[in-house]
């Protein structure tokens, strides 16, 4: 693929993921990606066959971007654990496991292509060694397995409805920092 | 209205409740409840005018069983503090609270009828009382307001997502008892 083709594609990716992170699913529609990217709908088509297709190609993303996050926090953490443990978790948050599982994961997450399946399986791998890391160096419950951590993390910050945001603006802040909080504190 | 009636209405309402717990709002449509609570669909439009009326008296009834719930814990509260607030968060999850609100609140909570919106002041002074008995025991988190450990007990019991469930079907009940984990433990 050309340069500046491989910079379409990326754009659409970049694109397609932003619009999974703030908006309802349904209403992430391809046209929407297209004037977001700044390409036209035909570009869009070229790179991707269809909806399905797209949305694959933002969760194997997503999870190549989440494997890079895991591996600099494992690299920083003998230096400074806590400053890695929390940089891993709030760096999974702004990269939006929240609002992108719901929206990218098919019915089961077993169902995800082979290629898409391999990246997932590498980055539970990396969750599971920086897990259990935190967990030794205090700073995580001993009791949970890294794919319990990622089940917390996605629940608590899954984008609240605007009625429970009116109860609490920074309520996915105030989870978040209490998962951080160190156990038998 | 006649004793039947009423228990017809009662029906329609618990009914609608249940479905808006374990089904996707979209999918709960007013055929769907009127075949749950064994009443044809006429005798469903005889009660509620339109869908949005029915909602409105679902969050009432859920609002007014909340409000007795609350009530109950703060007459048990001097006797067995830890029980009482327990019993309390827990009565509100089985009562629903993750599923319900996002399916009825509307846009903002405000825009409820003033009758509901009644109910739901009330019930928010009594969880703002039983909230400051538990944390004067130590019991909860002593920086929360009463709207925001509601916003978190509503986000850590919507839910999840399948692919979430596959991670740790107990996700919900493993974020609530943290939540109830007394602070500074």
């Amino acid at each position: 693929m050309r340069a500046d083709a491989l910079v379409r594609r990326r754009l659409l990716i970049d694109a397609a993921t932003e619009l999974f992170c703030t908006t309802h699913p349904a209403e992430v529609t391809l046209e929407a990606v297209a004037k977001k990217a700044g390409v036209g709908i035909a570009t869009l088509y070229r790179n991707f066959a269809d909806r399905e297709e797209l949305m694959v190609e933002c969760a194997a993303s997503a999870l190549r971007r989440a494997v890079a996050i895991a591996q600099q926090a494992l690299a920083d953490f003998a230096d400074d654990p806590a400053a890695a443990w929390e940089g891993f978790v709030r760096g999974l948050v702004d990269l939006g496991v929240g609002p992108l599982v719901p929206a990218l994961a098919p019915e089961h997450l077993t169902e995800l292509p082979p290629a898409v399946n391999a990246v997932r399986d590498e980055l539970a791998g990396s969750i599971s060694d920086l897990l259990s890391r935190a967990q030794e160096a205090g700073l995580a419950d001993p009791s949970l397995s890294g794919p319990q951590f990622m089940a917390q993390l996605i629940v608590i910050t899954r984008p609240p409805i605007s009625g429970v945001l009116d109860l609490d603006p920074d309520v996915t802040d105030r989870l978040v920092t209490a998962l951080l909080l160190p156990p038998a504190r």
